[in-house]
């Protein structure tokens, strides 16, 4: 056993083998945890919460009656997840909500196969920027190297999962927040189609453009957490009719498209790690070609603003100095937009998912790097790419807020590292609601790729 | 054989039996169009047009090779469609256009079936109002008493319906365009589900809310017209995974609720009527009081402002002089409005939609009248019933924004009349994707009310 770099899915077989028990794998976690502190990965968890319930999953898992695969799994969970046991903060001092027994639906449905919520991590305030370096608890720190940024906004949970604290931890995404920390952290981040997912009990960031999603480190442990993330919550109206998730195996052979064009640049490094992945596959690629690229970018930008504005208005007004001045900065932009304006954004929306579905080659999976480049340093504020300069935010969120604008289901996987060591990562992308196919297609990426079956 | 008040479904027995040929029935509609043009029904039509799509109908019918149950039959459309040979005004002088050899979608699936494309009707200018007083031809008149209005915006197809001038019409419905106009002139008219039917080639008032269609003189003529509205569309995204339409049998017994509230307040003449229909359908109508309604209807008229001002922008700056000048002021409304605003009312929408699908007990239909009163008079600003006092413009879109606001699937059926003479309608509303439903459930409340079958 290896309690550091087993997978989940490895963890569920030593813990059905009695190789050892939930309470042991429970007090590896939170000894671990304690050992990373520098890390900042947790802006809180409990030794007697997370002891407490262990103990109990130990019991059922001893007598011969797990309630679930998950049954004893610690599961790290972002602090912008309501959690019946510990409080909810968003990493911001604007307004901490106390416990109040209330589980967000994800944590609900995980709690109930048994899954240890192990505790509250770190992350960008609000989830409102991608670099995980702006939280009242400070920022998180790459555990590849420590003087490099995780990304965000859920860095702390890629931290929990990266550093083989926690089985696995749960994000959300408005424009890469699960997407960017587990590339840059090197573990699988996914993404589910907008509206397949609930976010009830998540507090928002921009609703339209909002999604949860698992952060592991495997495929396979996606995978078995997927159908406790997905399907209609109707205290979720965005769930409507949403679909179950059921794993499926997929045959044929995936139509691939790479994508590139103004706006989506990558450093000459990411770009060939990516590139000889691909080869790997022995999949053909078609390179595709994206235009108007910076039109949708400022689209998401202005769904983004409106929407956090709408949603913070009685915050920002009741108690400004709650945020960082740079969030507030980000909220006050929000109120200065027209409808006609945010109409504009609406419509490009729509205009993308046209040209996604219609005007294209037809295709089974995108492929994009995650991330332009490796984690970039603390401290610095912009990065040089592919003939471009641009801040650290915008590199981070790069090719990520295209899933969000669209909507589809987006999946991260470790394909490579850098000359200094740092994780680079691929995004594949699926047909909106079409999740199982994407996973199925991820899975020929990942064997070929990275042997991982 | 009789040409003004038989129902399409019968125009379609009659020529299939012989009765008459495809080009005297055009013939017929013609004359009559021209006998009442008094009732100001049409922006235009065409003589050689029309006999020329109906000699080659007659041909295809006498040689036994019908293309589809509709070849041959007389179809108005209104002036917002793009039609490949008549201009399209949306009865306004603000940007007419010349005929481009483009139909819109429905247009194209119905001449494609042999359908007679007979002309344009009439309309409230860009279909933003509903009284049908406010257009560059005039306003229409009610062909049960001329000295009163259609409504709208769908007015002129209405009364081409109505009066027998062609087999059926097509509409569009933002606050009850369809619905509006079939009710106050005793016709059927049916708006899908939003996102069923495509707008393609339809002149938008407002993309979120807008909804093709069909008005005739019976349910079963709306349930054949159907198939050439509904299913996905490549070229109307709203479209996307639309299901195409199937007719089918209800078997069960439909659960009704019969809906009041502050703000659906109607006069004690239409009470009556609609209490006195549901007594006729023999079927358990429980009355169920909705709240937050003005809440509602404010965030209607927001999204609505905001987006019509949104696609007139550039001929508003261009051409003010060719709106009317109550069309400009609406259209001048919707730039003053805030993203904040926007927000807010589609948050409304979202909160509509939750009310209607969890809040309420389950039900299948959902009971309104149409209008809360038979037609007003032309000339009249005001309204009063059931204690209130409201312009008549408002009075015409009363219950029918609620369709539009939620997206569900309504249809108005005819049930009665006011002592003056005028047309009663009843609304049906459906759940969301199961116009199949709504029309099944509807046919059972036309039976035992009207004796149709």
């Amino acid at each position: 056993m290896h309690l550091k770099s087993d997978t989940m899915s490895q963890k569920i077989a030593a813990l059905a083998a009695g190789e050892y028990s939930a309470l042991s794998l429970a007090e590896h976690s939170l000894e671990r945890a304690k050992k990373l502190a520098s890390l900042n990965a947790f802006v809180t968890f409990d030794d007697s919460l997370v002891l407490k319930q262990a103990e109990v999953a130990s019991q059922r898992i001893a007598s011969g009656r797990p309630i679930s695969p998950i049954d004893g799994i610690p599961i790290a969970v972002k602090d912008n997840y309501l959690t019946a046991d510990y409080p909810t903060t968003a990493c911001s001092d604007a307004r901490p909500i106390a416990p109040e027994n209330i589980d967000a639906t994800i944590v609900a449905n995980l709690r109930a196969a048994g899954a240890i919520i192990f505790g509250k991590t770190n992350m960008h305030e609000w989830a409102y920027g991608a670099t995980n370096t702006t939280s009242n608890i400070g920022a998180t720190k790459n555990p590849y190297n420590q003087e490099h940024i995780t990304g965000g906004s859920s860095g702390g949970s890629a931290v929990a999962v990266a550093s083989g604290m926690v089985g696995a931890a749960l994000g959300s995404d408005t424009g890469g927040s699960v997407r960017i920390p587990s590339s840059a952290c090197g573990i699988y981040g996914f993404k589910p189609t907008y509206g397949r997912a609930s976010r009830h009990g998540i507090l928002p960031l921009s609703w339209s453009l909002d999604a949860p999603g698992p952060m592991a480190r495997s495929l396979a442990d996606i995978e078995v957490l997927l159908p406790f993330f997905m399907g209609q919550d109707p205290h979720d109206p965005s769930t409507f009719n949403a679909k179950p998730f059921r794993a499926i195996v997929k045959t044929g052979t995936p139509r691939v498209l790479n994508l590139y064009g103004e706006g989506f640049e990558r450093s000459d490094e990411v770009d060939l790690v990516i590139r000889q992945a691909i080869e790997k596959t022995e999949l053909v690629a078609e390179d595709y070609e994206l235009t108007d690229l910076w039109r949708y970018f400022s689209g998401w930008e202005t769904i983004l603003h409106c929407e956090a504005t709408s949603y913070h208005l009685q915050a920002l007004e009741k108690n400004p100095e709650g945020f960082s001045a740079v969030t507030r900065a980000h909220l006050e932009a929000g109120r200065r937009l027209s409808a006609l304006e945010l109409l504009e954004a609406q419509k490009l929306r729509a205009s993308l998912m046209r040209s996604l579905y219609y005007e294209m080659p037809d295709w089974d999976v995108l492929v994009l790097p995650t991330l332009p480049i490796p984690a970039p340093k603390h401290g610095e504020d912009c990065q040089e790419f592919g003939g471009r300069k641009v801040t650290t935010q915008d590199s981070m969120t790069w090719f990520c807020w295209f899933g969000n604008m669209s909507g589809l289901p987006c999946l991260t996987i470790p394909v490579g590292v850098s000359e200094l060591g740092l994780p680079i990562g691929m995004m594949l992308m699926g047909k909106a609601g079409r999740d199982e196919e994407l996973l199925a297609v991820a899975r020929i990426f990942d064997q070929r790729i990275n042997g991982c079956s």
